[in-house]
């Protein structure tokens, strides 16, 4: 692997060291608005085969990087690939979403599960990883990631998206012993997972805590912040010399920033609900904020994006510590010509924005 | 109408006022979880004629109350009438959701909106009212309700239920002064609506903001609150000799709350999202509060929903100005059984609780 990064902007903003440009990557920024992705996908057949053929994962993890000066690359695959690992059998059906062929439907099932290990289960995302790591040849840095315990569970135990996730909530409230038995062991999984993502070449890693917001305040700390922590306990935090930061990230999560802050993670992912300055002035003196465009404003005229993003910045203020990203995934209708206009206006606007420069 | 109410709880606490016990009511008591209900729809035929007759619209109403002590009837309607009476054409498929048939496509179809008459396109929400007060001859007292603007909007313009509201937000940062013009028109059509629903025996009205958790902090503000509290100003705010409460309803508001009660509503609805107490502190002085059990506790044993009945009590702790409420509607998978272990659970646990106990 190249040590040599060229652009550590996304690194050092995520251990709040001064930078020259305001970082900016993008959620699901390899996705279905590229119309170069919509054609891997169509050649490679399914989803499923994009994650978990190497070339093709590497693939599609470059395209945005081709098209728009990105200040970090992300991972392609799925936060599902674990539970899959695991023996539910993961598959993707047009316009519906995941799902599970075996999904758990009692203890039993649930006690029977093993974490898997990365490098034999889960060695086609470390292939991926490893891949990416010699094709981005040092240009910026690699983001691995994981979906949380509390959200894998989630699918886990409905078997697909859910609308009011009934039976995960049934559990919750009537059998806690038991999903906590569940958390445990996929914290486990998510846990190795991550290290082994950190030993193939990820550079930072982030989780993905997509439904902790569904959670009422006791229950998101008992049922998916306690795992968040566990994880971060046990990653590794250094490679090749450098800090691995981690990031955390409850969509909806905007009540609970401070116990985020308070895991020892190095970065908390904010949505579009929270107001960023309000967030800093709670937590920025801990931890950076990665955040928080509505990704609706992408659907918005170039000039009216910029002004959006301008927002943003001021909402953060000056000074280190920001990553802008939107507050969550590209939706696939978007033009790609906006997200371009969007991370040059991000970059030109912080240029000025930033009191001591780095490097 | 019958100008005596024998329990007047639900209006004292809305108040915050003494009560001997904690009232309780719950969103979509009457619903899809009875087999009552389930019943009447399938003789009606669909869902659209049990909200247009008031024979229907009377009977599902007091379906819950015969089963349960609840201390307040909700008014059975829909939230999308107004719209509907504005020409848009709605429909009801099974397992879709609402469907308009017109839906606003540009600012032509905005600009040509009228605000409809309830006494003639809605009389059959006003007739249903007026039967529905005769029905309960002074049980308990009828609440009556609208959507808010920015969630009518959301129908009117995205057409049906959306995963990324692409439209309504292209809408917002594109267009806003076209989606200004939007929701002024459906804030003077809900103010004149709920006032015909007061005129007609509604004692208290509730204002559904279904959707504006999904906005950023500022443009909640100017696309969501600002026409919620033109509302507040434009309701008859006494009927028959007593204040009629006006109660304000955001889900995934829970970062709004000081802007929700500077309104002047008299109390606002809480998810389950967040937590009563630090609810309570924040704004309990100068409103009531409505919630919060997360709805998904109905799915647990009895004895589990008494704690988690109780925890709630216990959040908001002693003293006047808490409505128990459900965070969110009733889901229709859950046993009435637990609904009713549910009303006795709040009313028994919270006896012990009134310091001074009124009339």
């Amino acid at each position: 692997m190249n040590a040599v990064l060229h652009n550590d902007r996304l690194l050092r903003a995520l251990l709040r060291q001064p930078v020259d440009v305001t970082p900016i990557w993008l959620m699901r920024q390899a996705g279905r608005y590229l119309p170069e992705y919509r054609a891997a996908r169509a050649r490679a057949g399914s989803f499923m085969a994009l994650c978990q053929i190497p070339d093709w994962a590497c693939e599609i993890t470059l395209q945005p990087l081709a098209r728009f000066p990105l200040d970090a690359a992300i991972l392609f695959s799925d936060i599902l690939t674990v539970p899959d690992a695991m023996g539910l059998g993961l598959s993707f059906s047009d316009g519906e979403g995941p799902r599970f062929a075996r999904p758990l439907r009692s203890a039993a099932d649930i006690a029977r599960l093993a974490v898997p290990d990365p490098e034999v289960e889960l060695r086609y995302v470390l292939d991926a990883v490893r891949l990416i790591r010699r094709e981005l040849d040092g240009c910026v840095p690699l983001i691995g990631f994981s979906g949380s315990p509390w959200t894998l569970a989630t699918y886990m135990v409905e078997g697909s998206s859910s609308k009011d996730y009934a039976r995960i909530k049934a559990l919750l409230y009537d059998q806690p012993s038991v999903l906590h038995c569940l958390l445990d062991t996929v914290a486990r999984a998510v846990t190795v997972y991550l290290n082994g993502q950190i030993a193939a070449g990820a550079q930072a890693v982030m989780v993905f805590d997509t439904w902790g917001g569904i959670l009422a305040p006791r229950a998101y700390r008992e049922f998916s912040l306690a795992y968040l922590a566990q994880i971060v306990a046990g990653l590794t935090r250094e490679a090749e010399q450098r800090r691995v930061p981690i990031i955390l990230f409850t969509k909806g999560g905007g009540a609970w920033l401070e116990d985020l802050a308070a895991t020892g993670c190095d970065a908390v992912g904010v949505d579009w609900t929270v107001d960023l300055g309000e967030a800093r002035r709670r937590i920025g003196s801990r931890v950076a904020l990665q955040g928080n465009l509505d990704p609706a404003v992408l659907y918005a005229a170039p000039e009216r994006i910029r002004a959006q993003a301008a927002q943003v910045l001021a909402d953060f203020g000056t000074g280190p510590g920001h990553i802008f990203n939107l507050g969550h995934g590209i939706q696939p209708g978007v033009d790609p010509d906006r997200v371009g206009a969007l991370v040059a206006a991000v970059h030109e606007l912080s240029r000025s924005r930033q009191p001591d420069r780095g490097t």
